[in-house]
């Protein structure tokens, strides 16, 4: 019965957020300051993970059996943090990935960026 | 001509985001080390809007004018390299969620954690 | 037998360190970049304490038998890593700290800073 | 007229740091709260210098003459915010440096640790 990326909506998993909060009265703890150093930490445990393995090595490591669950659970925690800033905040989400991602666009034009790790001011 | 969040899946970000990647031929980058990094970065700036200020005042900084799209702007940072790490690691993220809520829901039952922002083990 | 901050300078500190991990064979995983993350790791540790708790209330919880040691361990890590990093990379911590300070002074002269918070583009 | 790690003992820059703070009444925004956030505010920046990079080539960039004083400041930040919690919160580094170290020294024996970056529990 659970649902996938393909059938769910941001919305909707902001809306089930906001009702697992609101049923805890956890809205007085949520500012965004407190929810801005929930969000950095969760992101320190996913990093964890990968310390000291080169960045080729850490594609087989986020595949290990014994990590995989923890890995999808940082993850999780990650996103259910991000969104619940939004829905303190007042953010759409999606609005906001669209204005960035345009802004970037500009930024790194395909055929200067192509195969570049470098910052847009380097280019 | 810009989407939001009522109207937006899960998957259609991923799959732009991974469009966005793909003209680019960052996938080269974008190990789960290397993601796991640029999110826990992104967090900082999010985090350093609200130093020091009270939690409480933080709700107040985040709707000041002169600071609000740049707190979209990290707020989107965070969601496109957590989606661009569940494209790369191949992580259903409403699954996860779910998966991670389900859990969340057992360690913090409304009756024990009604109000309280106390850990599981300490409830 | 332990020594204290008055009699101990950075450098025995910084060579304690290095022959620990030499010891260990340890240089190879050592490199700029997981140290940065080791480090960043290890803050949010230490940040983890203080989550959900006021500023102000954040001094008390500080003081807690059941946390202290676990917070001076935290601490320990940081500046371990911290150091290992000026190891590494041949940084005199000491001078860096002085040249920081100094440029602080000039942002943040002590009549316009003072009991403020604000950026020093802000005073 | 500056100084080195070699002449300067960690209490002496704990002394500076508070004076610095004390002269501009800012002891009120140094919670351990937000002292940790800062931390961990700074840590990210350092590890922005090595987002894209491979470890092994993190070395070169640490080195690199454009970013060199830059990675200096950060890791000058990092270490003032730490040492200034120790401030605010009364821990002696050195002390509980040397306790995390035995703790180490414990759980990574030479003879098991040697060339592995596992952590102890994996030993």
């Amino acid at each position: 019965m659970s649902h996938s990326d393909a059938q769910t909506t941001i919305e909707e998993l902001k809306l089930r957020l906001k009702a697992f909060v609101h049923e805890r009265d956890w809205e007085q703890f949520h500012s965004p300051k407190n929810l801005s150093m929930a969000l950095s930490a969760e992101t320190a445990e996913l990093m964890e993970h990968f310390l000291w393995v080169d960045s080729q090595a850490s594609k087989a490591r986020a595949e290990e059996a014994a990590r995989r669950q923890d890995i999808e659970d940082e993850l999780a925690d990650i996103i259910i943090y991000a969104l619940e800033f939004a829905n303190m905040t007042g953010i759409d989400v999606t609005a906001a990935i669209e204005a960035k991602m345009a802004a970037n666009a500009k930024k790194y034009p395909v055929e200067k960026a192509k195969g570049r790790a470098d910052k847009y001011t380097e280019l």
